[in-house]
């Protein structure tokens, strides 16, 4: 039973207001056996007050024990089963630097290889060339031309790049060119099946050009093609729910993921405070928003645990800011754990906060990775915070008579 | 994999006893922020002291999030996966009332509706016809006579009846006859497959006598039908986990749900303490038994908190009455929660407590929500309880070798 099944026959619609406020890499580690986590060193006058009227809970972004990246992350936070929906690589990518995808795109991950005088890949990564080497040559490629085929190159970071090909009839399953090891020719582009024909032929005569373009470049003469996908097809947040919902994010990446969940972007805030007001003047025109802030990720990948501390105590002085709005339904939690202990998104249960009128209070004083742990959410999957939402706000009708 | 694969497999045979008493819409919210639900104002000391011997959780009906109605909410107290076994709208109507649904039957769930002389619908519920002036109509229309087909008519509330209709090689795949608005005539009755071929033809020329029967009315000169649907095919009590079953119910609901599963359903009880009674007569003739509490959903359902305190406490005394006969295996717990807060069905997780001489005490002190979120079952899916109760009662063998 696809949940969405759910939410689709029994959502209806209010005038109530939710408000998903995701703190990137939320949850953390203690440094040493027995210490605190990042939250619990962390002040947050704020949060607390909010659990002593709400219900925590720990929330597992896919299954225990698996960590996700941010893609599956925030689909299972907005209750798209991260099993069931999987956002291509390429797609992911163009996603990343804030590329709109279009229902007629096919998005490749690229990358630059250096290719010996025989044309066999020499280094798979072209030396790890430095982006400010790349950016250029992202712009060279952009020459290419195919006939009835729209061509976008944009760079990304030190040897990669992203593709999109944009035409009527691109099917989006072709294989891979890198043949993953050295010392071999990259991959002739082969389709998957004979909708993707045209995308293969299209990709090819695309790398004929490019080889041609980069063969002047000592490191970055050759490429690879990866990931070739379309536009996933996830149903609208209008569609599965009944809301119109706005994103409020800074980075690309996230701004990409709600749009592809049919969330508009609003404002174009470049701190958390801007972001409040952003919030506050677009309240009236939405059901649902969901505000994303990154640093509780950043530096937990950094390592850096009194600099994660600082991030978390700022997400709590901007608290007070959105429940001064009187959302019905206010939703604290990250998309995965990112302890600094570990450098880097883990599998670890999320702290998790709702806040609504009848959320069933379950008597938690502090917002903890430990507190949350006994909290009336329970362990709980990612995925079922939107039917909670959408019930603690008054949107679901029953299951049955 | 299917729950009941494992317990059809693994089951055993003793001459344990189960009890399943179901309060139902048992668990509750407070009236304001911090304050005591229901059951942690009732006063309970028969339950606390259950308690302190059993092991207590939080039972989720369907999913999170996911209030249910009282078919599946019991669905899932008995074990059967509520989002898999689903029971038809005419079926579950048919049940409310009492009728026994048997194989070669389709239940359809009728609305008297008003009709101009054009013929189309100008008041799909017949002005919410009442009840006195409704009932007689339905015995009008038992004049109803289709070759080979025997036809009931039983009238249910308001413009509302149920139509069963018995005979061979009737499916239950008809689509409603109900067009969703106003100004159009009802639609005609149309299979969704061969097999319910016959069966709309039959809908048809019910509908084509019972319309000449009413047509003197005034406000229900019309009918449509709805949520045609043969009898679930549910495998038995007896067949998925080898259990001899019993139903002490007062309602016609409860008692035809439990039907639905192959229970017997024994005694005449109106109020509790005859179903104690009847539990006792009863005792050496059934392995389990079900007994449904209504009163704590109904006060839920009407907003009184105090008078739902109440029937908790009425609740509570009947408790020594069972625990004197000496089950092997003894459950509380509800169909779903029925705040008073909310005058609803809701999503929140049940109090649920399992006593046992092997149930793993956890601690708990009380019988109430919060408490029941630190025991030792956990936050659950319903559809569990079942598999705990067999194996507290010693009659689950272990699953492979």
């Amino acid at each position: 039973m696809d949940l969405h099944q759910l939410t689709r026959e029994l959502n209806s619609k209010n005038d109530s207001k939710i408000v998903l406020l995701v703190a990137d890499g939320l949850g953390g580690l203690p440094m040493e056996p027995g210490g605190l986590t990042e939250l619990e060193t962390a002040k947050t006058p704020n949060l607390d007050a909010l659990c002593q009227r709400g219900v925590c809970g720990g929330s597992i972004p896919i299954k225990p024990g698996i960590a996700p990246g941010s893609g599956p992350g925030h689909l299972g936070l907005f209750g798209y089963d991260p099993l069931q929906y999987v956002i291509g690589r390429g797609a992911l990518e163009a996603t990343g630097i804030g590329f709109e995808l279009g229902p007629k795109d096919v998005a490749i991950r690229g990358n630059y290889c250096t290719l010996d005088a025989a044309g066999k890949i020499s280094d798979r990564r072209a030396g790890r060339i430095p982006s400010e080497e790349s950016a250029p040559l992202a712009v060279r490629l952009r020459q290419v031309k195919i006939p009835g085929i729209e061509v976008f190159v944009e760079p990304v970071k030190e040897h990669r790049f992203v593709v999109v090909l944009r035409g009527e009839g691109l099917g989006g399953d072709v294989h891979d060119t890198d043949p993953q090891k050295t010392g071999v020719p990259p991959l002739a582009p082969r389709a998957v099946n004979a909708a993707s024909q045209k995308t293969a032929d299209a990709a090819a005569e695309f790398i004929r050009q490019a080889t041609k373009l980069l063969a002047g470049e000592k490191k970055a003469n050759g490429l690879t093609l990866r990931g070739f996908s379309a536009k996933p097809a996830l149903p609208s947040y209008e569609e599965v729910y009944g809301l119109k919902a706005a994103a409020i994010a800074v980075y690309p990446m996230y701004k990409g993921l709600a749009r592809l969940v049919g969330m508009d972007i609003v404002g174009k805030a470049q701190t958390l405070t801007e972001q409040m007001e952003v919030l506050k003047e677009n309240w009236d025109k939405y059901d649902f928003f969901f505000i994303h802030f990154k640093y509780t990720d950043s530096t937990g990948e950094d390592g850096n645990f009194s600099e994660k501390v600082k991030r978390i105590e700022e997400l709590d002085a901007a608290v007070p800011a959105i429940t001064a709005l009187g959302p019905t339904v206010f939703i604290v939690t990250g998309d995965h754990s990112t302890p600094s202990f570990l450098k880097s998104h883990s599998w670890h249960p999320v702290p998790t906060l709702l806040v609504s009128d009848c959320c069933r209070y379950d008597g938690t004083k502090t917002f903890g990775e430990r507190d949350c742990l006994r909290g009336g959410l329970g362990i709980f999957e990612a995925k079922y915070l939107m039917p909670l939402a959408l019930s603690n706000a008054g949107r679901m009708g029953k299951y049955g008579a």
